[in-house]
């Protein structure tokens, strides 16, 4: 424990929190030092996940701001949506950093948060206090902040893979159709039909079409960096997977520009930023291709015939949509490498 | 064998040749007489295959027109690209029937063909004779013809889910996008590091990005059917399962229709076509709820926030997209009920 | 309707209850009056089950033995442990026959049903009166009979791969081993952590090692076989995949046999029974191989240096395991075909 | 490169190699110098694995000892077996330190090798000078030598769970019996029928029964540690996952011990090593509660109606299995922790 920063979590029996232990774990400025969960307090962490199995013998915390103070400088919240709206001002009063994983403080509008979320938002106040941490867009607004906000799993995918195209103008924002494909552990660990494995295998389903509430989240970020309104077709999917996000993305080019013109624009863009990888002509990534790690992969095709660019962004949604981002958040907000702790080569095969 | 039809399948060891075994079987007026396989010839099929153990003991038959005339009044082609182009001419001189499950005489024009598959077209006449038979557009066309060319599984998804409302002007053909999802089971059964488990498995990609063969197919149709050129963004992935295919359509409305409206209008167009099943307003198939069977199902999201409609389409790429059309379409050439021997009950879970 | 034996399902909302209507659907001599469900009468049963959209348009009835007279002859229980103990007397004094494809007559001693399944076992007049179904080696016994107890998925598989060697002695009783595996579908629809996609995907699990309920029932039989009490050692485990169940039997082998001994013994014992294959030497069957009909594949392997046997036998749980076995039960009780209705060809791949 | 030590890694483009190269990317003593590959040399490793892209963007080399020499200090032999054999003795006469990952050193018997790998062994003198290292068993012996044998993936779960008890004299050797399951990257990269996507989805099966070349490699330990000849029976089945394998085993009990005796028993042999988690009563491993790690987790079922126990052990094929203990031996033949570089918390889910 000497001289690291020691951090608690909030939610750590879901899939987000566990994820964070994981990667923490390896993390060599970090300790670990309060698993905090309201509803199994008092029990070990490895009883529901026997993986951690003498990994971790500590038992839960119960989530109590002072107490959290007294053991942690950081928390992270893995928290489903309306907790933290609620436990973020607590903790911020107590002195504490907070970098929010679930969707409370991303949206700076709360009718908005109301509308899509159908809870009750955060204050206004702590709305506009928060940074929302999308590392390789607005990494630089994310250092010595007191609350960050981390972005989603399907914003990050789809806002990586658009934003230089949308800032740049080489494509129509107003064309932009976002079709995106995620695996099941998106949906949590709650049990529910939804997530029962006897539905899920051998399937593929959409759901929540142009209903989901990642949609105001990319329309707010693609409307500032076109400086203009922008509305987006979204359609997410399930796959019969555990992990991995791919967002396919069609819009209308603005110009002429090739398959290179647009990769080595993307590649100016992410100059420095290690964790996203432009690919080479003719290749699309595919999601076990950043399994496990803080990678998003993007490919390009310009299509001629149509006159449309087809863009196709990976990540792991546990990783770089949730756990791996938001430690990349804490790297950037202590003034530490961006990439520290998170140097996992992806899990292949 | 009495009165029976009598039916050869030629390539019976590949996916879509057992298939037809499959279904076949169930079939009360058809007896399948000869399965046959240019590579395993003289060897019982059941020995590839050993889940047909004790339901077929014969051996496999080589391919010989005039031996297959011997046996069979029509023919089934489930061969690789190339090879029915050659041999179903050779089989219509016998007199035979045939009915090509590959992609030989979809296309109408020689040269698309060529630039398309990579390989020498069929002759004209016979590509002008071939009736495309996607049965609930066209089937009207195939009763009584002796050559019929079985649509591609991506095509008869798209095209069921687009073809009313392109017919009926409800939809700018050139706003449509397609986003297409298959099963692996569509890359047939040859060992390939792209058909690999462990490549496969826990993944999910893109590929033939704008390039799938496909296109021109669907192309053709809606160009036929809008009365104008249409071309169009199709994007092809893999899923890790084994059956489905999910085209998940997006296109600009024109003028002024509600999810019930489209629904409405499908219904009218597929009336009393059983194997289209148009969803009920914010019911979205999934491919499971038609595995195993020839159905189609189709759902929409009308989007007022982008003007935009969303067509969700699903089959299992087997049958519907392969084998069960095929019969469907024997059926129709017969001049029998189409769903003779195809009213399996999807098989859930 | 005309002329068809009128049959109800109690329990259609489980997935041993849509296999039911799956599979009878087909059934030329059956027709199924009414789908009942005690929490979801008076919905349409496609609502919970899409896949059935325009194939069942009626709504779910409610269990009342009388009003379930007025529907149908015979009833299929496809209820949880505990419900049918109580519900098929009141059904046989409405004069009724039905077929239980619950655990509640299987064991005839009303104390070892309380110990192993920890719940009131029904009364012991009922199990007396109770045909255990194993459709292959019990029969002829069913015909004509108003309770069928149909035998569990476990003991289906397992039974079949041994009585013979038992009842021939080639085999000693006291030296069973059974390890078994089964897909997920064989824990039903209910909504568990047990169930959840993340938890089973990429995973494999022992469960209730020693405990599980079907131990009793398989022992039950052995004994009766051997004709003298056998005990056995049995585990279970859970593969990621939703259909199947192998039980991978060990014995050590009494005199001297090869494989061939073994498979000729098992094909003079399985005669004319349809859906029992004994494989060739050398071949053990895969669960793909019987997926979705009510094949029972057995393999054998002779190890001459241990002097022990290992047989391989798979079903599809949810057809010989369940549903598949009682429409078979069905058949051998009122005197047809055993394969009315269940000559599907394994779905492959 | 200051001071780490140089290794290079011969079959760098298999399963083992990859996974070689993602482990040793986070050794902190380790520099990874060369990945070799007679097939590719000359093209980008990344190529043929676009997860290493930007990670590792050297060229793959061809195998020559000298160059190897030149380059690296240590190197692991991933290969196909029949290529070690030849390959180590080359590298060892330059100096060079050989882990062997493959089969070609594990057998002690030359004529025991041809028998069951079907290839010419190695020099009888070499196969005399390697060192197996079973770490948790054999791992004193490692220290400072020059060729190490690195176990097979399913000889490492089944004798970590086996060989304390078969010590102590608990089970009777004469009766164990190894019924063993494993995830499909065991088979390798090579495209095949086996290994094709579409046979292995949602299908369980054996394979190689009691055929395995693991046998030989498995009894020869058995027999050195319980001091006199020992047969198993021992069974393979393909599981439909990418990484894991579980052997349950059965042995009947001697002497008196319930499974809490067992426990403590399997605590105190490995105590001090920490990839062994022996599992608290009740609890039986799952393979992915180990992905992607190098532990060997072990719970235990005494059956006190059999006189029976049956013993469950899982590890990640790819780790513990190969290339994750063949750098726990490199750790321990260099006399570091054996933990160095491989104290990854297992992905979960």
């Amino acid at each position: 424990m000497s001289g690291k920063l020691n951090v608690a979590i909030v939610g750590s029996t879901g899939y987000g929190g566990v994820e964070l232990i994981r990667l923490l774990t390896a993390h060599p400025q970090v300790e670990v030092t309060s698993v905090i969960s309201s509803s199994s307090a008092g029990t070990p962490i490895a009883e529901g996940y026997p993986h951690l199995t003498e990994i971790r013998t500590d038992l839960l915390d119960g989530i109590e701001a002072a107490a959290i103070r007294a053991k942690a400088d950081v928390v992270f919240l893995a928290t489903p949506a309306g907790i933290a709206a609620k436990l973020a001002p607590e903790l911020l009063a107590e002195g504490l950093k907070v970098i929010d994983i679930s969707g409370d403080f991303r949206l700076k509008s709360p009718s908005l948060y109301e509308e899509w979320y159908k809870k009750s938002p955060a204050e206004e106040a702590y709305l506009a206090q928060a940074v929302y941490g999308l590392a390789e867009v607005f990494g630089e607004e994310v250092r010595g902040v007191d609350l960050i906000s981390n972005p989603g799993c399907y914003p990050t995918a789809t806002l990586l893979g658009l934003v230089p195209a949308v800032k740049e103008g080489w494509i129509d924002p107003a064309t932009i159709i976002i079709d995106a494909k995620s695996g099941v552990s998106g949906a949590g660990r709650g049990a529910s039909l939804g997530t029962h494995y006897s539905e899920i295998n051998e399937n593929f389903k959409a759901y929540k079409v142009n209903k989901h509430q990642h949609i105001p989240e990319i329309e707010q970020v693609l409307t500032r960096v076109a400086g203009k309104p922008v509305v987006t077709t979204f359609t997410t999917h399930l796959v019969p997977m555990t992990r991995g996000i791919m967002s396919t993305m069609y819009a209308t080019i603005q110009g002429e520009h090739t398959d290179q013109d647009f990769i080595d624009l993307y590649r100016r863009y992410y100059e420095g930023r290690k964790f996203v990888r432009v690919r080479q002509a003719g290749q699309w990534p595919a999601t076990k291709e950043v399994w496990g790690s803080n990678y998003c992969d993007i490919g390009f095709a310009v299509d001629s015939r149509t006159g449309r660019l087809t863009i196709v962004s990976v990540i792991d949604n546990l990783v770089k949509g949730a756990a791996g981002q938001a430690i990349q958040n804490l790297n950037l907000m202590m003034g530490w490498d961006e990439g520290l702790g998170l140097n996992f080569v992806p899990a292949y095969p």
